[in-house]
Order: structure tokens, then C-alpha cells, then sequence
């Protein structure tokens, strides 16, 4: 597949310079096909019926080897989600903390992680967003530590292998900014999470949570899916593996446009977007100040020189699509595979013209 | 709007007798077209910025707004939430309860709810599916009964009203086979959920919580649109009223084919499904022992003279759609303000022939 096949798959490219898949991917016409034409389906054939659930499940499965596939693991230690926030839910109410807990975290965290750990009632210790500053805020107390592999914010990528330590907590990783931008090595992660809308373009929501030791974890928030038998009390016995932590029901047309969107990914995905990265601070640097550490991930952080809510006015305008990171004075591009450099040059040209 | 228009909006009636909407309703035209229009515009648009944020807010409080007219209350007290299985963790988890508390249930509940209830950690104590029974198994340990409107197996109605004792503990209602399918008083109830996809015709999942008294529960699984404003640490101001449950982001195809979903209900819809369900229930009763009482809900449950699974799926081949309800020995018609005399002539043609 080349360049111009693959971003030909996404037709938002034909109007703006999408540089936003950090908060929604750009959806690929084969997604939005496969959407419809099931829901053409649901509407005529009914939502229900032994064949009808027995192609749900089939499908789940299939979607469950193409995450997988992307986490570089087994399909046997992934769960189907909706989101990242679901994900945490999930691992920090199955760990059953309480006020004598602490989980260690950074500053630079979305509220979809440091929400979960609220309502955990543990005790939330943050430091920098550095591994020696989370290493060291480490004690007896600590149940988890919990982190994004590439914050959202700086788009810096923390060294994970580093960070779970044999004998420490473990580890809970969102991977909203990383699972399908760059290629992840899980290395110490013992829970990893998947925000399939984001950078691997399926609808929204999706999502995924790796669980290393699936029989460690309670199921405190149980699906239909996560039992394979059960008593009139609720009590049950829970599926094998991470099947156990699928969150609910999905539609089946959000099941086929994920499957669709799982498939649009060329092989050079994440070496084309590190490149694309690498280029877009390249020519923002001259103009900005860049806070996103160079080869880190496929986010660009910057300072802007004026306002940032202006700024990303200013280049909506001009179709250009950034974010602003409220509170931060950042601004951030989120540069894809499917970037071009037409792309990078209307949003340097933008924020030039903006200075 | 006339029977035969208010019929005439879903497809799948050209097809089938489908009387299966307590698994998932039949899905409108409108709900189709809404959900197609936005995907289009997902697609060329893409899926971010500030005015797209406004317009799901927006959305989201016009479908608050409709569910809350369905259930006769205010949208103040109502969540969205995408399932009841997720409304009943929402709650069971706000609770806080640990071993030394106890829930009381029936019988003849959904997974849905009790796998919630296990989750929680408390003991379940579960009596006969009878207004009695429950209120005779509450002690001074009793934190919560937790029981359907109609039950999913039996189709019988329970009396909230009676069931919620004002020095009694909290009345958490499953209203997934009742909310669209029956006029709906909330009665005593301190939370009550809602499944949209079923008797609301809406995409699936889609579904809604209220709770009566939103500062006396706490938000242990915050999603982004919980908080008002937040900390780095998690620690969060939540929304007013129960907003601060909803459970986390829906896609704005979604949200559009739940919104179009909500319009599609006529105002006789409450009279004509029971008087549906009583024609069911009359067709029936000389071929099969029918265990739903008569005036109950819009379940028709009975004992089938053979095997309940041959039997679903000999209807199934004459085009008439229902379900089993396993390890029960039931078959079940859901009957909808929008099934015919013909629907359920050819259940009754399908039961007569398999006798």
C-alpha cells in the first residue's frame, strides 16, 4: 500500500488538515461501510436471534485478535472495553483498594486515569512525570502504579520496563496516545489500555485492556461476557483469560466498523508516524517552543506564542485541526501515518502567520 | 399517527414477527437514517472541535430531556448511561458496601443486575419474586433491595411503592423490561434504570439512570462528563444533579439514532402494548401454560408442550421471532404497541402446529 492509497482511505483528509487522532482518529470510509451495511441488517433482519448473537461473538473474537495483534500479545490477555476510562475502572475496583492504599502517579494524567483513582478511596500520591520521580515515591504502601506510556499533554513517552520493578506494585498503563501511534513493547505492564478510537480509527467509543494474569485480577464491574456460567444470586464462574473483563455489550455495527478499522493500517504505520512526528517539530521548532522530547511519540506539544484557544481558532479557520490542552498553554498536533507534508506545512504556515 | 403508521417505521415487521424487543426492540427507519447522516458527517468532518463538543453536550440534554419525560421526571435526576448493567454499577458501587452488608433480591433476576450485586462484596440475599417475600428478608444489615420492575422471566410487575419503605433501605429498579413498555411511576424507587435499545427502539447499547437524590451517592467510576472541574490528582467538583453518573462518551451516530429513536413513540403506546399483551396472552392460554399475570406488563412468558429451544427455533424458521429464557423452561413474546394481530396469529399458528 502506498502513501497516497492509504491516506486516500480517509476522507476528512479531502477538506482539512486533521491533525487531531489524539482525541478522535480520522474514521476510514471501509468503517463508516462496514457501519452502515450492518446496520442496513439490524434493520431489516431484527437485533436478536441464535444466529445473530453466535456472529456478535465470532466477531468480538476476530476483534480481539486485531487488538492483540497490535499490543503484540495473546488474544487470551485482552478484554473488549469502550473506552480507556472503563479500562481503569475495571483494574482499580479489581484491586479493591481502600484509604491505607497509595497509588503512585504523574502530573500529567487524563482524568479517565486520575478519576478512576479517586474512586478507588486510595490514597493518590503525584509526582513529575519522570521514572526516577515515580520510583522514588514508591513505599510499602503502594498498591499500584498508574501512568500513561505517552502523556497526553507533553507527549513525552515514559520507559515502562523501568518503571515495574520485580518486586514492586504493579503497573496500570493507559495507552490512549501510544496503542496503534507507536509500536508498543507491554514490557512491565501489567494492565495496559486501548482507546481503539483514537489512533487505531475505529468508532467511538472502543477500546481494550490488556491484563497480564488475568486469575489475579477480581471482576467487580462483570458483563454478560465475563461469565461463562452463574447462579441465581449473581455468583459465577468467570471466563477464561481477560474475556472475563470484556465491559458490555457492543453493537454490531460498531463491532464491524471497528473490525473494518483495525484493517486499514499499512505495515509502515509506526515508522512513517515517527517520521511525520519528527518532521512536524522540524518545522515548528523555528516558530514555537516545542516541549514534546524529540522521538518520543507521535504527539507535537507546543507553547504557542499567543493565546492557544486563539490559536486553535485561528487555524480551525484556516482547516487545520489541533487541540488546546486547557490550563496548560499548550497546543498539540497529533501527527499520523496518514499525515502529509501538505498537512504539517498549512499548520506551520497557520501558526507563522499567527506570531 | 395511526397503528399502521406507527408501524410502518420499522423494517423489519415486512419480515418477520418479531416479538423479541425485550432483547432489543425493532430498530426505526429514522433511528437508521440518523445514525447514517452523522456517520457521513463524521467521516468528511471529522470528529473533533469546539463546536462538535457543543453540539453532543447538546444532544446529550435533548436525549436526558426525553428519557426524563419517559420515566416522568425531571432530566436533572437522570444519567446516561450506555447500559443497565453499567446503571447498576454505577449505584452498587456508590454504595461503598462491603461484607457485613446485605442486599436483597429476587429470583428472578437478570445477570445484569446480579453480577453487579456479587461485585459489590456484600452478601445477596435473594427471596421468591413477591412483594412480601422481599420486604419479610430485610434486616437491620439490608443496604440496598435491588429488584426489576417486570421481571425478564416471569413478565410479572412488582409494586414499588409497596417494596420502598420510607425507614426501609434503598429501592434500586431494573427497568429494563418496563421503561417504554409500560407507563412508568417511579413510585418509591431511589434509582431505576433504563435499557434504550429494547423498549425505546434505540441503538444498542444505549440506556439511562436516574437517582432521586444525586449528593447522597458517591461517583466511584467518574467518566470526563462526571467532574465540573478536576485536579491533577483526580479530586473532582461533580456536575449537578446526576449528570455526574453519566458513564462516559457516546458517539454522536448514536446519539443521533437515540434521539430520533425517542420520536418515534405515539401516545397510545402504553394502551395499545397492553392490550397487545392481553390478546397474547388470550390467543395462547388454550395451547400453553402462560405464567405472565394477566395485566402485568408486555411479556408473555409460558411453558412450551415440548422443548423450549425447538420450539424458538421452529418459530424462528416460520419467521416468528422470540426467545428462551434458559434453564427455565419458558418461551417468551414480547409484544410492542407496534405488533399486529397478524404477528401474533403467526405465533399462535407456530405453537398450535408444534403441539
Amino acid at each position: 500500500m502506498t502513501f497516497e492509497e492509504a491516506r486516500a482511505q480517509f476522507p476528512v483528509f479531502e477538506r482539512s488538515a486533521y491533525l487531531n487522532a489524539g482525541s478522535s482518529g480520522p474514521l476510514p470510509r471501509a468503517a463508516a461501510d462496514a457501519v452502515r451495511a450492518r446496520l442496513e441488517r439490524d434493520l431489516t433482519e431484527g437485533r436478536s436471534g441464535k444466529a445473530y448473537i453466535e456472529e456478535i461473538f465470532e466477531l468480538r473474537e476476530r476483534i480481539r485478535g486485531g487488538v492483540a495483534a497490535v499490543l503484540v500479545t495473546s488474544a487470551e490477555l485482552v478484554a473488549l472495553v469502550d473506552s480507556t476510562t472503563r479500562a481503569c475502572q475495571t483494574v482499580v475496583a479489581g484491586l479493591g483498594l481502600g484509604p491505607d492504599d497509595e497509588i503512585v502517579t504523574t502530573d500529567q494524567e487524563h482524568f479517565g486515569l486520575t478519576g478512576q483513582l479517586q474512586g478507588s478511596g486510595a490514597r493518590v500520591v503525584v509526582t513529575e512525570a519522570d521514572e526516577e520521580a515515580l520510583l522514588a515515591a514508591v513505599t510499602p504502601r503502594t498498591r499500584l502504579v498508574a501512568v500513561s506510556h505517552v502523556l497526553w499533554t507533553t507527549g513525552r513517552r515514559l520507559d515502562l520496563a523501568r518503571l515495574r520493578r520485580p518486586d514492586g506494585p504493579p503497573l496500570l498503563v493507559d495507552g490512549a496516545q501510544s496503542a496503534g501511534a507507536v509500536g508498543v513493547d507491554l514490557a512491565g505492564a501489567d494492565f495496559y489500555t486501548v482507546s481503539a478510537q483514537k489512533w487505531l480509527c475505529g468508532p467511538d467509543p472502543s477500546g481494550a485492556l490488556f491484563v497480564r494474569d488475568p486469575d489475579r485480577l477480581r471482576v467487580p464491574l462483570p458483563s454478560v461476557f465475563s461469565q461463562q456460567s452463574h447462579e441465581t444470586d449473581g455468583a459465577f464462574v468467570p471466563k477464561d483469560g481477560a474475556r472475563r473483563f470484556d465491559s458490555g455489550w457492543i453493537g454490531a455495527p460498531a463491532l464491524e466498523g471497528l473490525e473494518a478499522a483495525l484493517g486499514v493500517h499499512p505495515e509502515w504505520r509506526y515508522e512513517a508516524a515517527a517520521k511525520t512526528a519528527a518532521r512536524c517539530r522540524e518545522l515548528l521548532a523555528p516558530l514555537v517552543e516545542v516541549v514534546t522530547p524529540a522521538g518520543h511519540s507521535t504527539l507535537v506539544s507546543f507553547h504557542p506564542p499567543g493565546d492557544p484557544t486563539e490559536l486553535v481558532a485561528t487555524l480551525a479557520e484556516r482547516g487545520v485541526v489541533v487541540r488546546e490542552l486547557p490550563g496548560r498553554d499548550l497546543v498539540r498536533a497529533s501527527c499520523g501515518w496518514w499525515t502529509s507534508e501538505d498537512d504539517l506545512r498549512r499548520l506551520v504556515d497557520g501558526v507563522a502567520s499567527a506570531t
